[in-house]
């Protein structure tokens, strides 16, 4: 979604402006696609998705290899995350040389770059999970 | 959706751990609603939820404040998201003394402590926008 100043745009408005609009992409009124936080969002989107950048930010790893980490992912699912990531190039997938072929994931640069978004998002929660009743995040 | 600790904890994974497993809820390997990243992306789910949040950011406003600052969201869609952020405790809903009574909505504490998670969103969305091809966000 984009992010909108508007004309009565006072201290904290510009505050937050300068803070979180910097460009003319965060100059719109409504939901987009190409605003940073929608990308951002989107990049994160799908069960487990998270779960394996994760993963991944431990280094390169083969699809067996993700498979013990995450036991619980059914092999369909993993593939279809996997699969998502490389579509986002955020995920690239290499096909190691030898017999047999195996082949092995690793971030990109715009993966790696979700790196510390992902601590964020783990310090607001715990910080929400603190602030917040229990049943209200169920 | 948790965050494991492998028991093949290597440097990077360990570096990452305490980066961002400082404690027992970042130790399981599945999606899980009680892991902070899903506490924190839940909070910011749902179409045109970030935009109003970003409105209250400037301070708290009635209901009819912000259809002004949000004109092509309608009624029905913006009185939904200001009740799911009152259910999670993000933002409360005041009745104005006067008359004709009015409504005003501001956030919680747990709703301003979304705001450094909105600006981080911003800035990776702005770097995945610079890192990956436009159609791959699309």
């Amino acid at each position: 979604m984009g992010h909108q100043t508007g004309s009565d745009a006072g201290g904290g408005r510009l505050g937050w402006d300068v803070e979180l609009v910097p460009d003319e992409r965060g100059r719109t009124a409504r939901p987009e696609a190409d605003c940073p936080v929608e990308v951002a969002l989107a990049a994160l989107s799908g069960r487990w998705t998270t779960l394996v950048l994760r993963e991944l930010m431990h280094g390169a790893a083969s699809y067996g290899r993700l498979r013990e980490r995450l036991p619980e992912i059914s092999p369909k699912v993993l593939a279809e995350r996997l699969r998502a990531l490389e579509d986002r190039e955020l995920v690239l997938r290499e096909r190691l040389v030898g017999f047999p072929v195996r082949t092995s994931y690793r971030l990109t640069t715009a993966g790696e770059a979700l790196r510390p978004l992902l601590v964020e998002l783990y310090r607001t929660g715990a910080e929400l999970a603190a602030l917040t009743a229990p049943e209200v995040r169920a």
